[in-house]
């Protein structure tokens, strides 16, 4: 989908519309104060005081018919610019305003744009008539805190986009329109894959049985991908002394992101905010020689993030998440081999999932960030440049970004482009010298000296609750048979007459290890075809007369119209093997 | 094991033998002042003020040489009666001795006991000789904060132990070696189970690889019996809102048991002690039809307690552990049957595990207590009076034990006698009449009414933790085939000649999933064939010019002498089978 901010003409559009929402307000609500109307990825947005009205979707109409009112007005727009002394006066009466220019430094121009006679404070630049907004839709309303500050007054946030020309604009409601549907949370909720509740906490989902089925697949597919490659995989609490993470250094560069600590008796507990650190005391444990390396931990770790409210997204984006994590302990000659293999994995991983739009990137620290890095430069250009050597000696193209490294090194990460939403990062594949040294880590070499051995973090699926939401909305729901909680539904076509053979496939299928439900409400065939569709069940098997005079079911496909008539036996083997290459 | 405390012979003869240890510190230290020496459950203890000396196991050598003294010499223990007055008098100098007396009721007679010149308080009764006690043993010393406080001073306590032959002593002595060697914190370290480490925090073990290997088979071995009895899984946060609890009620009856509160935003989270607020919620996320029930909800739960520091106990008691965890919803009309569902599905299990020494307890409330239980006493008579009626349905023995009930609701518990140490809670069944209806929990009946359902919670290996413990105690590390972290070690008896078999027969089994080490150092045959055994494996394969020249190989079971000859595939069929069957 298009990024509003990042195209400078879409930018201007939208932030001259903004003033137009402004104004419409304004006309309709006299009283009305505004706080911020800034431009966002998705269009742009203002930030309204009507005192303790609240605006509900009719009023939006309202508004909107009087944004097209002033539009077809063809009004000008005119930049004005002001001292701050000439600002404060015109604002005078606006306490919002007086608060935005307080701010600002003493000798800048202070410029508004001016429509009619609604004049509102601005940077610019804006579009030079009203004319040219006409193309905008109102998106939604939502109550936001004033500064964010929830002790703060609620304002009314109105969201809306603008175009040039109608065709874009209806385009762009019909990617909305396609992203809702696709949208994880309301796929999680029809197909009851998880949970939220506010008592429970907010950002802390809850698996139902139909999501732990697609995690469990997902924890034993890339466990056993990870064990064959001689990965050794553990169970470590998700929390902490918080020593352990002012040795990591995560005290020092990651506080921000964590759970306040817990006080008991003599120690200070925090849940983690990743695992690592768990790891390298797993390493410490026992003396190890050269030729115990690489060793491979592996978890699929529960990990705790503090994330606003605001940013938090279903299992997308949640206070608690599980990660695919593991650390590489490697001897620095084994760290290109060890790079490589992370490297195919991901792509054999990738491959399985059908995942084709991806792309590598190469994370490296921000120099001047002397706040968020470890600071050690030498190492620093030595883990940069190895890693470039080891990506550029397994042949991988990849882009440069600065600043985008974790805290103890450099990465590599993989960019994926889903159907919905922008880029995110599935993949991680770490180069750390840092966690080594600060947790003292040593290994006997060949010559008997004691080594540090190199760590490599790397993650495959991400977190596993992200993966899921990814998987929801690439698939609209309807995922690949090995993956779907009820893989086969048996419907019998008249419980009077066909109950009793369709129970006995239902046995016979659970016998053979299949996911399969029965549906023998006194419902209609018509109804129940439907709602198994609804269901996204990858097989409805229909079991009228027919199937069982001859022994035999039919099946109907998820996404197909046909009906096929098979042998019972030859449909088991059709899905068992259809469930065991894991097909997508 | 004898719980002296519990026998009123040996619990006088080791009160009295406290004493023997005081007369003899004190012959030995003339400074040294004494606060407390009680008998308890393993023999006596006395704590001992020294100022800044520490004893140690050379100087309990010394004490016990002087112990022996004072019993051969035959004193007269002599009983004397005081008024508070005069025992004031008497123990002037000494403040931990005026702190004890005290603290006594104004007009107690105190009792204090004499032999020679040493005296110390005690309410006796004592043995009247000194030479009735010459068959103790002093078994440790350790530290321990006066009154238990940690901003005290640090008090030296010795632990012994008296018999009145030395017979029993010696038995006794035995068995606590035998206990030693079975102590899972030893062979959890011996056999990498798990580890812990202080900077990683106190209570919180990590599973080492071959810890989570077990930790897997019995996860799916127990999921796979509960998803046979229509089990759905769930997978939810380990922590909640604080409001969760208050809702629950363990805000108001568990606290004490539970971690400090984490304040984010505002919202106030905490660590949750017990999962059953969770799966109310799941329940609660739909309308449910009296045609679902029984719906029953597990989960492999991480939980979290607050354990003082001195309580823990490796993986047997630690503040994070994982519980095997259901809830059952259901209608009056189905708690008997599925309380004997829960009932033989325990005792399949405990088959399975060959567990025979156990017996149940009903637990029921201890009407007084109005701060533990929730206060609704015709509630509590009728889940009381339900569970008695239904167990006595079942068939099964029992005995009543008040006060042991959970807070909101009786419960079946299942007592076992393991190898080492008490009787413990092994598994629990619990009816709940009382968080469905605070969490205002309904379904519809079949009259179209809501009705509220009973709650059924129960778990049947414990925590996985524990039950962990309980298998390396009760087996000595020599775990069963299915559950042993290494099934197979293959040895090849020269590396030079027999390496490429061995690697060969590696691969071979590995392939068939089984779990197999190639023990490929350049070791004497004889020292790794003793190392197999010390790490308990079950099957040794040595690999010589035999078994390379006909194909075959031979192998050694764990605990025998034997070395039998096979063919390759034979074995493999042999050990598939016994994997397979789980056999114990």
């Amino acid at each position: 989908m298009i990024n509003i901010k990042e195209n400078e003409k879409l930018n201007t559009l939208n932030h001259s519309c903004a003033h137009l929402l402004a104004h419409a307000v304004k006309n309709l609500y006299p009283n009305a104060k505004f706080w911020v109307g800034p431009v966002i990825e998705e269009g742009f947005y203002y930030d309204i005081d009507l005192d303790d009205e609240s605006i509900s979707e009719e009023t939006l109409e309202k508004i909107s018919k009087e944004m097209k009112k002033i539009a077809k007005n063809d009004r000008l727009i005119k930049r004005i610019e002001l001292s701050k002394e000439e600002a404060l006066e015109l604002f005078k009466d606006d306490p919002y305003k007086i608060d935005l220019i307080e701010n600002m430094p003493e000798d800048e121009i202070i410029s508004a744009y001016k429509q009619d006679d609604f004049i509102d404070l601005c940077r610019g630049p804006h579009v030079n008539s009203t004319k040219l907004l006409k193309n905008f839709k109102l998106l939604k309303v939502s109550g936001a805190y004033y500064k964010g500050d929830s002790n703060n007054k609620v304002l009314q946030r109105i969201y809306g986009i603008c175009f040039d020309n109608p065709e874009d604009l209806e385009e762009h409601l019909k990617e909305l329109e396609e992203a809702k549907e696709r949208d994880h949370r309301k796929i999680g909720k029809d197909l009851e894959i998880y949970m939220t509740d506010d008592l429970v906490g907010r950002g802390l989902p809850m698996f139902l049985p139909n999501g732990y089925i697609i995690w469990q697949e997902l924890e034993n597919y890339i466990k056993e991908k990870e064990r064959k490659l001689d990965y050794n995989h553990v169970k470590t609490p998700c929390l902490g002394n918080v020593e352990l993470y002012k040795t990591s250094g995560h005290w020092d560069h990651y506080k921000d992101d964590m759970f306040p600590s817990m006080k008991l008796d003599n120690e200070e507990f925090v849940l983690r905010p990743m695992n690592c650190p768990h790891h390298m005391m797993i390493f410490k444990n026992k003396l190890h020689s050269y030729k115990e390396l690489p060793i491979k931990i592996g978890e699929i770790a529960p990990d705790f993030r503090y994330e606003a409210s605001g940013a938090l997204k279903g299992i997308e984006r949640a206070r608690h998440f599980c990660q695919n994590d593991a650390h590489l302990f490697v001897t620095l000659d084994q760290i290109k081999d060890q790079f490589k293999e992370v490297v195919d994995l991901i792509l054999e991983v990738y491959k399985d999932f059908n995942i084709t739009n991806y792309h590598f990137e190469l994370s490296l620290r921000d120099p001047e960030d002397k706040v968020k890095y470890y600071q050690d430069d030498k190492m620093w250009d030595e883990a940069e440049n190895m890693l470039r050597k080891v990506l550029n000696g397994i042949g991988i193209e990849y882009t440069e970004k600065i600043g985008e490294a974790a805290f103890y090194g450099p990465k590599l990460d993989v960019q994926i482009r889903p159907a919905v939403g922008n880029e995110v990062t599935l993949s991680t594949c770490q180069l750390d010298f840092c966690l080594p040294q600060k947790f003292d880590l040593t290994y006997i070499d060949k010559d008997g000296e004691k080594k540090t051995p190199v760590v490599i973090h790397r993650a495959i699926l991400g977190s596993l609750d992200r993966f899921i939401a990814y998987l929801l909305e690439e698939t609209k729901g309807a995922l690949p048979l090995w993956l779907s909680p009820v893989q086969v539904n048996v419907i019998p076509v008249n419980n009077k007459y066909h109950l009793d053979y369709a129970k006995e496939i239902y046995e016979l299928l659970r016998e053979k290890n299949i996911r399969v439900n029965l549906d023998a409400r006194d419902e209609k065939l018509g109804y129940k075809m439907r709602e198994s569709v609804t269901h996204k069940n990858p097989y409805a098997l229909i079991i009228g007369q027919n199937e069982v005079d001859t022994n035999t079911i039919s099946y109907r496909k998820y996404g197909t119209d046909e009906t096929v008539n098979i042998d019972k036996n030859e449909f088991i083997d059709l899905i068992k093997k259809q469930i065991e290459t894991k097909e997508f």
